[in-house]
């Protein structure tokens, strides 16, 4: 059973031992979740270059892909870097960004699903609903449906490509397949800044890096987001003053904040 | 005859029905022009592989071209972009970054607005004089001359290619090539922070996303970035903390604030 | 003898004269380190595209090259723009990101070292020594390690390839192979926001753009970023404010407050 606890914990063992994770991510968000990994005590890498994939995975202790902003050649090394990863036993996180919106995005994320080796799919409802083969009306990449609608397609994918499932929303949803969790808290500002979900995936990736429980460590990667927002919301002013105080916060929040903003529970 | 209540007008519908905004933009300002769309209530779309253009492009309201980190095939994917959304009948905007200091992007903001489907052109004075064939000495990305230098270039690039122009300054400029718009407000700051033009560029495009009128969006699009920049600067104390107290008031500024902050008149 | 005089006088002479900074660089880091030139006074223009750089170049003041997210077609462009750099007589800084930590990062490093050009090499301690040859294990792209240790490697490539090295670290180290400078400064926070390393290189380059000295440049480039963070820390709460902090740091800092934030000293 995965709790308040379990969050902490990894908050801190990230903070603790700086774990590196590889990212091959969209344009628009490689700033802010570079960022957001410093501050939460993680060491990111951006690269996507054939040529230096292997070396680089191998000194990192996970690899993400975001697919935000996709062509051909990045896919190529997406697919690379996921096969690297896997030889190399490092956890694989991906963020289906837009998922349902267009072909492109849906059929690249399923053959990344295909050919193994994600540890971790971490969505918006409508991104894990077209993956599950759901109907959906996907509205661009920034759906704010309410992810409880998305718990039985979460089970689904999770069971089809055996991963964990997490799915960001008013409640967040932790799924094996077979159980479920919902995590509470976070701010209403989310939603307004770009990448929000690219950064819970980022942080989901650092967690990964210390856990060898991936369950977990999606509990405590989305648990710490909820945290953090919690935290920043209190001293914003709009979008733009919450998502600086947002990194501040990654770095600030306390076992006690965790305790305060956010709940965690078995659905 | 537009107002200050066309900037209100058109702020409110932006916020009321959350238009979807394609952009083709350059990568220094993806993730602020993404942010700033979704502050001011519109719903950002980045994507530039052609495989999926015509999807996601018909489910946008517009589509914002930015020529600002040009390459070959960035440019067809501008160019197969603005085909497809004459052929969907969404307006198209172009930020021609640039024009003027090469040969590259003078040419292609051109081929651009031979191949039609241009709407708006929202530029620097020095670029859209560029771009009218006036004699000028591009200085970067950033000049920042008196916009009113430019009125008579706007005024025929605006004829010549059946568009509205609008040119940013310390006195903004909007034209459909008969009547002149001068819009007065901002902060010194905005051209301290990069890719404010740019953000200018993208909340155009909301506006023209929901309004029959290319005109009076653009110039509640220009008035939008003038109230904003008002509302930012008394927070501010330099262009670090104005860039993102400016992110803010997208999100909060209100009909008192335009009518305090802001001047349209005509010619 | 370069002195906290020399951070000074080149501060006040990029604000007097406003260089154009052309930047090659990484994805990751493109809005921070434009917004850093801005507020420094500089102007900044990215650009990578080979058509165009020999127009862009001709009117900048100096190139900036950053490998932190190479390709084979961007590792062209940097080859072509340091070229027209020096043909056209205009100081060339090369930030190496992540050097050490993939064979594609040191060899082209190294590959735009031997083909000459190169004014000033701006790294961490870990790139620095892998570029010299040094037995380093680099820990991806942000080791913060002493630059002390790097001292005998900076040394060492700067009489190699003609050229000034820059260490940042908790000491900064700036030699051109005989002297070697001290500066003291900074904060801790500096580490943990992505980019400042690339953030000191760009600053850097406006730097050489206005003095016709390139190891004083070195200095004062340094010198600002140890000034502006000193100022930025008080401010903070953590590493996202300090980042808007140093950013408005750049645009007010004053003679007094780099006498009371940095010191210079031969070693």
């Amino acid at each position: 059973m995965y709790s308040v606890n379990t969050i902490w914990d990894n908050i801190d063992k990230v903070r603790g031992s700086g774990p590196i994770v590889h990212s091959i991510t969209n344009y628009v968000v490689m700033n802010s979740t570079a960022n957001a990994l410093l501050s939460a005590g993680a060491s990111p890498i951006m690269a996507h270059a054939k040529e230096e994939l292997e070396e680089l995975i191998k000194i990192s202790g996970s690899l993400v892909i975001n697919i935000g902003t996709l062509s051909a050649d990045w896919i190529e090394s997406m697919r690379l870097a996921a096969s690297i990863a896997a030889a190399n036993y490092k956890p694989v996180v991906l963020d289906p960004v837009g998922a349902g919106a267009s072909t492109l995005r849906t059929e690249t994320s399923l053959t990344l699903l295909e050919e193994g080796a994600v540890s971790l799919v971490r969505g918006n409802a409508s991104e894990i609903m077209a993956l599950a083969g759901a109907d959906v009306a996907t509205r661009g990449v920034d759906s704010c449906k309410d992810s409880s609608e998305a718990e039985i397609s979460a089970k689904a994918l999770a069971k089809k490509y055996r991963c964990i499932v997490a799915v960001s929303g008013c409640v967040d949803v932790v799924t094996d397949g077979e159980t479920v969790y919902n995590i509470t808290g976070g701010s209403d500002y989310m939603p307004l800044v770009t990448g929000m979900g690219c950064i819970a995936t980022a942080i989901c990736g650092a967690h990964l890096a210390i856990s060898e429980d991936s369950f977990a460590a999606a509990v405590s990667g989305m648990g710490c987001m909820a945290a953090a927002g919690g935290l920043a919301e209190v001293a914003s002013n709009g979008p733009g003053t919450f998502s600086v105080q947002f990194v501040d916060a990654l770095h600030n929040v306390t076992e006690n904040d965790i305790s305060r903003l956010v709940e965690v529970r078995v659905v």
